[in-house]
């Protein structure tokens, strides 16, 4: 590059270039806005300055231990203070958090303890037995510590550590001096995928990125100060979709939650004044269909952000009509959770309720900070038509897009060909420039050489009155090669038959997209609430045509 | 570094990493809401499709003329809309913007196009002949392109230029690729210090300065999506204090202001609909004590943002009053403009509306994206004690800090010295972490050894009913050294004298601080509404001393 005058003499230093860090939103908060509340857990409040304070005496602990710059610290807990603090006090000392999703059995939790080289483990009572038979398994159990983190309102609780999380934070100086890491691509954070195929693969996110995505979150959802969060989404899910560090850039309150159930979500609304929460749409479900005596007036608008699948338009319609301000984003572990975004156009408020459903459900336009979004053909990376039709691969480019998986250079290699992140959903992309999921690349039925979205099909058997959940999975079938099998539960107290769903579905799509056929089971669902599709298949495989086929 | 497993197969690639730029707003903000109003000035509405095409065939053209990476291009204009597409198609082809202060003579602006190598001159026709004097005396004036920027609201103007403005779209391509910089450090921009002493400073700006300190401000000001801004800053004035960028990010509409006077804001304010401005306090006082036929009552609260100099707790007051919310900033030219808030604290609101103002003159805390602030000693660099009375100098820290001084290595080192930006400013810093400014270092007045804050004093000047506008200097005094003299001007109608604003000051401050002089007169103001100290520190003293003693 030519050198001009720009590039003479105007040099980084000290005083003009500092690594972008979510941790310099923690330092921020907690000297503007020492003693606003931080958590909330039961009836323990934490503010920003002690929070702050807490989390100086956990790194300084871990200093102490010998864990500091790339070692890898696993948490195995809902969301309790320890889980939150970890998002702060773990990078502090430059090592990675690896949260760990908490409904995984032991093998998998050991391979990934093995896999990302923990050297501690903290857990949560309630995963005390999982935890235990986990790092028995690991080939490098001598090398963890296993960390108890203890809670109040879990009197019987397991300890299966060498130490107790307050206990740890007693070993550290609350006047233990930090900096930022010297390089803002420095490693961050750990995620496992979910692994629907082979062992699971390890997401790094640098500081960098998670600074970007957390200030992304707040001005996609116009956050403001102060909102008071409920954490609906596990904090093991893409390090809860950033928002740790977004609630400490807009000095936020976290309302610590361990059930994701209706009751406590009801609650936690009305007592503590949430203004926003996040969750798959299966907790929109769960709140849209809670039995009357669940419910709990809501005293003014509460704003959800949800993601992890196509929410039924139904379902948003339904949560809209309760008070709710629902916000559709999509994306992937990959893309630090969110990285597009539904964003509402002015003229929107001309649309009828269901119509405004439907076009809130499709997954839209790039995050403020993801440079690129395109629907292309897989191979060629030819952008495909904005007809909303033609599908094609969603790919992404931006600081929000991982490091790459770790020690897994195959995989990020194949992620990255061509200088785009391929996200391994299909779409189409719409005139106006929105782009609407019509399946992960693996859950395109193909019946008589034409694909069918099995996302378009559940979303018209949502809108049948009697249908709690929907899923829809490819079945093999010996004429059209396969062909689309319904999965349905039904709400409570509500009725209908196989004949009766085919025959709305012929009322509403076209004829070879019609599931030939229908079962009444409960469907299998991940820890974060997406319907395990694999699982499905085989079991409807299995159901239909026999076990010796599957 | 030691290499550790996050540091292997995890590098940087055109999927993961792109630079940080404000440009990438105007492409998502372009493409998301196409048909979003962008800019209005008078009749004229432009929609964000539009302006990003205009911004192409700027680009497209600067570029067959070959304008490109490093280059300068200076633009002389007030808030009209070329000036603003300049923030965008400028740098859109590598070049740097250079935007000139409108209120300076012509060897000055010669100055400042021959010190920054300008390649091109855009010129509003209101600011010809200024223009040609200062092209004129310039040692490179047959290489700078002159270009008239035609208005229609100007119908009898002067062109100078060998092309128009919108003739020089024309060559452009709307459909011109372009990318965003190959390095986040390129610059961006160039904007002059007013240069109190010796020859003004070219302070740069890089891209990744721009878009953190864009996001900032939406973030400090929790502007949501879609404000409708009122352009009462000058876009010449540290870029509009990136606010250009800001808009681009949140999509808001710009309504354009060729004049900022108190009927034409608060016709806009009226009829536009606006939500937010920015302005030194000199607007903010013009507005407070406008007369009540130029006023307009406000059909929405308004947001105003304001800095430039301390505004008198007195003027908030009145500001609040009148249904304007005030947000008080602080930076500087060298810090892209605001780098600090006065951010409100939840039990301010107890506060009565006296001393909420004065709370509120505070210059406060970091803005989100400012890494380090502090206000220390200025050889030692140890901070001052936060006691609300110890003196020291505001230091900074971060990315929001300039690259340098344009091919001044001696005073860029100088700013940097000890790795954090020297900014002259004295302050003293409260226990709850807000700093509040006492004076430029230049402007202190030591009277018998004592440190006289001339802020402090003239604060309470702008409390006497019948003082419009306050400033205090120091002049010689054979006794003391120097002793504060003020000078100022009273409001329409009202009046007082020299011994009843000195017996105010009597009551309202300790002894050594009143002003031994008063004078009734004008006060000499830059482009931006400050009043110029150093003009009027040497009117004063050839007042009181006479001339021989200046």
């Amino acid at each position: 590059m030519p050198n001009t005058i720009y590039d003479q003499d105007l040099d980084r230093n000290d005083a003009n270039h500092v690594p972008l860090s979510p941790l310099s939103f923690l330092a921020r908060t907690a000297a503007v806005y020492p003693d606003q509340v931080a958590l909330i857990h039961g009836k323990r409040r934490l503010s920003w300055g002690e929070v702050e304070r807490r989390c100086r005496r956990l790194a300084s602990a871990l200093t102490a231990r010998g864990i500091g710059r790339g070692d890898t610290v696993a948490v195995l807990a809902p969301n309790v203070p320890a889980m939150f603090e970890a998002h702060f006090g773990v990078p502090i000392t430059g090592a990675v958090l690896n949260a760990i999703n908490t409904r995984l059995d032991a093998a998998a939790i050991g391979f990934i303890l093995d896999h990302g080289e923990a050297r501690m483990l903290m857990v949560d009572p309630e995963l005390a037995d999982v935890a235990r038979d986990a790092v028995a398994r690991c080939e490098r159990s001598a090398e963890i510590v296993v960390v108890d983190i203890a809670d109040p309102t879990l009197p019987d609780a397991t300890a299966i550590g060498s130490i107790e999380y307050e206990a740890l934070l007693e070993e550290g100086d609350a006047g233990y001096a930090w900096a930022l890491p010297a390089d803002e691509w420095d490693a961050i954070s750990l995620n496992y995928t979910s692994g629907t195929t082979g062992d699971p693969k390890g997401v790094v996110y640098h500081h960098r990125g998670a600074y970007l995505n957390a200030v992304a979150n707040a001005m996609a959802w116009e956050m403001g100060q102060h909102p008071i969060y409920l954490w609906t989404l596990p904090l093991f899910h893409c390090n809860g979709w950033c928002f740790p560090w977004t609630l400490a850039a807009v000095a936020g309150t976290s309302v610590c939650l361990r059930a994701v159930r209706e009751e406590p979500i009801f609650e936690a609304l009305a007592k503590e004044g949430v203004t926003h929460f996040c969750g798959a749409p299966i907790v929109l479900n769960t709140l849209a269909n809670a039995p009357a005596s669940a419910r709990r007036p809501l005293a003014h608008n509460v704003k959800v952000m949800t993601a992890g699948a196509a929410p039924p338009a139904s379902v948003i319609q339904k949560m809209e009509a309760m008070g709710f301000s629902v916000t559709h984003v999509y994306g992937l572990t990959e893309t630090y959770g969110p990285c597009t975004l539904c964003a509402p156009q002015p003229d929107w408020q001309d649309l009828d309720a269901d119509a405004l459903a439907r076009i809130k459900s499709r997954q839209g336009v790039p995050y403020h900070m993801l440079a690129g979004l395109m629907v292309a053909d897989p191979e060629t990376l030819e952008p495909v038509a904005r007809d909303g039709v033609a599908m094609g691969e969603v790919f992404m480019r931006g600081n929000n897009v991982m490091k790459g998986y770790l020690k897994n250079p195959a995989s990020t290699a194949k992620a990255f060909a061509g200088g785009w992140f391929h996200s391994g959903d299909l779409a189409v992309w719409h005139p106006d420039g929105y782009i609407q999921i019509r399946d992960r690349s693996k859950d395109i039925i193909i019946s008589g050489g034409e694909n069918i979205s099995s996302i378009e099909v559940e979303d018209i058997l949502y809108r049948h009155p009697a249908v709690l959940e929907a899923a829809v999975v490819a079945v093999s079938d010996p004429k059209w090669g396969e062909t689309p099998c319904a999965v349905l539960t039904l709400s409570e107290g509500a009725e209908a038959s196989a004949e009766e769903i085919i025959n709305w579905c012929k009322e509403n799509m076209a004829r070879f997209k019609v599931p030939r056929h229908v079962i009444f089971a409960p469907l299998p669902k991940t820890s974060t609430g997406k319907i395990q599709k694999f699982v499905l298949r085989q079991q409807a495989e299995d159901s239909i045509n026999g076990a010796s086929s599957g």
